[in-house]
C-alpha cells in the first residue's frame, strides 16, 4: 500500500503546460517511460480505444503547426492521439483521451520534460491524418507536444500573463450540495 | 527543472482503479490535497469549465450506486464531476472531464487511498441533479469514488479477472506513421 506522500501531490498539483522547448532531442528512455505510462492509462471497461503516433519528423511537426498545435513547430516530438471515431461513442472517446493526454503531461514532467496538450483545428485533422496514414474514419484531435524545457522564453511568458492561476476552491468543489 | 524520477514513472505507471473500499473513513487533510490537484487541473485556455460536489452523505451515495456507480455505496465519499452542459462545447467538456478525473485518481493514490471512476447511466444523472441541486442543464457524467483499500477483497477481484492487462506496446503506440 502506497504511504501517504506530499511530495505526489505537489507533483500532481504543480503540473504546468511547457510550450517553450530548447532544441536539445529528448532521450529515447525518456520517450519509452512516457510510452509505458500512456499504454497503462484507464480507460472505461478496460477497451483501451486510444492509440499514439510519436511525430519525430520535422516536417510533420510543421504541418501539426499549421494544423493549430503550434508549439509543435519547437518541440521534440509530439504525440498524435487516435481514436476509433465511433459516432456513438464520440464522448467516451474524448474522455479517455482526455484521461491519456493528462497522464503523458504528468510523465514528461517526471522525465523532468515540459509538455503541452494542444488540438487540431479546421482542417487539421485532415491533414494530419493523410500525412501519417491514419484511416479517415479515425479521430485525430488532441496532440501532446514534448521537449526540454527553455527556462528563460518560459519564465517570459509567465511574467506575461501574470495572476492566470485558478479560481478559488470556493468556486471549484461544493460540500454535499452544489450551489449554483 | 524536476529531475528525471523513476519513481515517479512508476507512480503514474502503476495507477490502477480500486473499488474495494473499508469503511474507515478519510480524513479532511487528504480530502483537501486531493481537492487542490483538483483545482489546478489544466483545462482549454485556462477556461476551467469543471466543478464538483463532494458526496458524504451515505443516502446520495446509494443513489449514485443506484444511478451506475456501484463502488459508491461503499466509498468514503464520491466527487460528482459538473460542467456547464452547452451542447456546442460536449466533446471538450468530456474531455476536460477525463483530465480532471485522472488527476483526482492519481492524488488519492498520492493519498494512498484508492479511486475508481465510474459513469451515470439512464436516469442517473437526472436523478442526481435533482438530488445534489445540480442545475439540469449542467452535464453531469462520470463519478470518482474514493476510500481505504480493501486490500483483502482487491486481491480476490485481481485474482477473478487474472489477466486482464494492457495491450501491447507495438498495438498502442506507432513510430512516425499509423499502420492501421
Amino acid at each position: 500500500m502506497t504511504q501517504k506522500s506530499s511530495e505526489l501531490i505537489e507533483f500532481l498539483r504543480s503540473l504546468r503546460a511547457v510550450r517553450d522547448y530548447t532544441p536539445e532531442p529528448i532521450t529515447e528512455g525518456d520517450i519509452d517511460d512516457m510510452l509505458e505510462v500512456g499504454r497503462w492509462s484507464g480507460s472505461s471497461s478496460n477497451r483501451q480505444p486510444a492509440e499514439l503516433v510519436v511525430v519525430r519528423d520535422q516536417a510533420i511537426k510543421q504541418k501539426l503547426a499549421e494544423g493549430g498545435v503550434a508549439p509543435a513547430a519547437r518541440a521534440s516530438l509530439a504525440f498524435v492521439i487516435v481514436t476509433p471515431g465511433d459516432p456513438a461513442t464520440r464522448e467516451r472517446e474524448a474522455f479517455d483521451d482526455g484521461r491519456l493526454v493528462e497522464r503523458l503531461l504528468l510523465a514528461a514532467k517526471a522525465c523532468g520534460l515540459g509538455a503541452n496538450i494542444g488540438s487540431l483545428k479546421g482542417e487539421g485533422p485532415s491533414v494530419i491524418k493523410q500525412a501519417l496514414g491514419i484511416p479517415p474514419e479515425r479521430r485525430v484531435w488532441s496532440v501532446v507536444t514534448v521537449g526540454r524545457i527553455d527556462e528563460q522564453a518560459r519564465r517570459a511568458r509567465a511574467a506575461a500573463r501574470a495572476g492566470a492561476g485558478r479560481k478559488p476552491l470556493a468556486e471549484f468543489a461544493h460540500w454535499d450540495r452544489f450551489s449554483a
